[in-house]
């Protein structure tokens, strides 16, 4: 059961050479990160690692022990370079066996078509179970408090639908977003002093340049909905102050 | 000097709150790699960490000593959550300290509207040189071998053009794409042949979905032309003696 006041943490475990060499941007951090959070999650750390067995084995056993949860995507397809499967039953001290629901499930749908390739698909850490992907089918894996999603954003997200509702969380962190065209290093003080007024309160400085001018989006991040009301109220009326007329939502 | 047979490493340390809470979508990971890898120096791991102290310590830490250049985004601005140039200061256990040049182009920038904010961004670890940035003054900071860049993009991108070609590296990664519109599945045996039959080639298979279509794109990666060439032809014969029309380029 699910504690509401209970601090719940993720990690996310990106392997792929195809990030770290800059072909491809990732998509799945922002995405996971949202999902998490609807799910009252915190997203903690993230680390890209390469496809070599040692790096992916070594980020999974620090991160899995120290949060609730850790994700990994990329390299469960049915190509000699994904070795995520392999490698994250190493990080556990498993045999990599073939799971009976997942040969089921790729001979029914590859037919008469089904190789070793992809049964390669069907191969998972002992103890392991599956997570459904109605997208491609091939499915995803969870063993303990890891869960080995694919790098395909689409098929990603086809495997987070599936755990909807399923991981215990807490209260979500809600924000709000109080916007103004001033530079931040103008504000940085009254800033200062209206997180520091309101408990558990974060303030985050986000700065853009748009069209000549300069702005600053004030994400105000609290548990506590009635808290968050109240802060952006105090910003508002501290930008006012020094003649900052401020914006209620993003710019 | 650059040692052109050596192999040079690099490492990213994104700071951020915002990254983690997927308000923001990352967009200097695959920047900072195409950079890296065009002076020869491969990413080899990125750490997305919060706007915590003993996070950024933690990761600044355990990759500066393993890696050739640590980079890091985030968290340099005037506003009290840019604590960034704190943290790697007590990474490197020595103190913050104003930097004569960087005040003095921040009050030549400010002129009478410089103040304590402002200043602020001329902080840096005792010891550290500045990184010049054109675009809005405020300077990234190098100590070591860690290189502290902005988080917004445009000026990250600034900092690094202030580097081009200052940093050793080895010889760059090539790549070379070739594509088809197959199953990976149906090919995963010789991608893995040819790539097995090409000292220091590696090949990656990215699938995608496209108007109802399955294709995949196999990127060959060596740091010799010549390897990569002649890898690239023998896949192209391996795919067309199963009947599958390659494409020389990316799909």
């Amino acid at each position: 059961m699910a504690d509401p006041d209970r601090i719940y943490t993720a990690a996310l475990v990106v392997i792929g050479d195809e990030i770290l060499s800059g072909r491809t941007q990732d998509a799945n951090i922002a995405y996971l990160a949202k999902w998490l959070g609807l799910a009252g999650i915190r997203l903690r750390e993230v680390r890209v690692v390469p496809d070599v067995t040692e790096a992916i084995v070594g980020a999974v056993n620090a991160l899995r022990h120290v949060h609730d949860y850790l994700f990994t995507t990329g390299g469960i397809g049915p190509t000699h370079d994904d070795i995520t499967v392999d490698a994250i039953a190493a990080a556990f001290g498993v045999p990599v066996v073939h799971h009976p629901d997942a040969v089921a499930i790729l001979t029914r749908h590859y037919g008469d078509r089904v190789n070793d390739a992809r049964l390669r698909m069907a191969r998972v850490p002992e103890g392991a179970e599956l997570i459904a992907n109605p997208r491609t089918q091939a499915p995803g894996i969870r063993i303990g408090n890891v869960f080995i999603m694919a790098g395909v954003p689409a098929i990603t997200r086809s495997m987070l639908e599936s755990l909807d509702g399923m991981l215990p969380g807490g209260r979500p962190v809600l924000s709000r977003t109080i916007a103004a065209w001033t530079v931040e290093s103008a504000v940085a003080t009254l800033l200062a002093a209206v997180e520091k007024a309101h408990d558990g309160v974060q303030i985050g400085s986000y700065p853009f340049w748009r069209d000549g001018r300069t702005g600053a989006n004030f994400v105000i991040r609290s548990v506590d909905a009635a808290v968050l009301g109240t802060t952006a109220t105090a910003l508002i009326a501290a930008l006012a102050a020094e003649g900052i007329a401020a914006v209620d939502g993003e710019l």
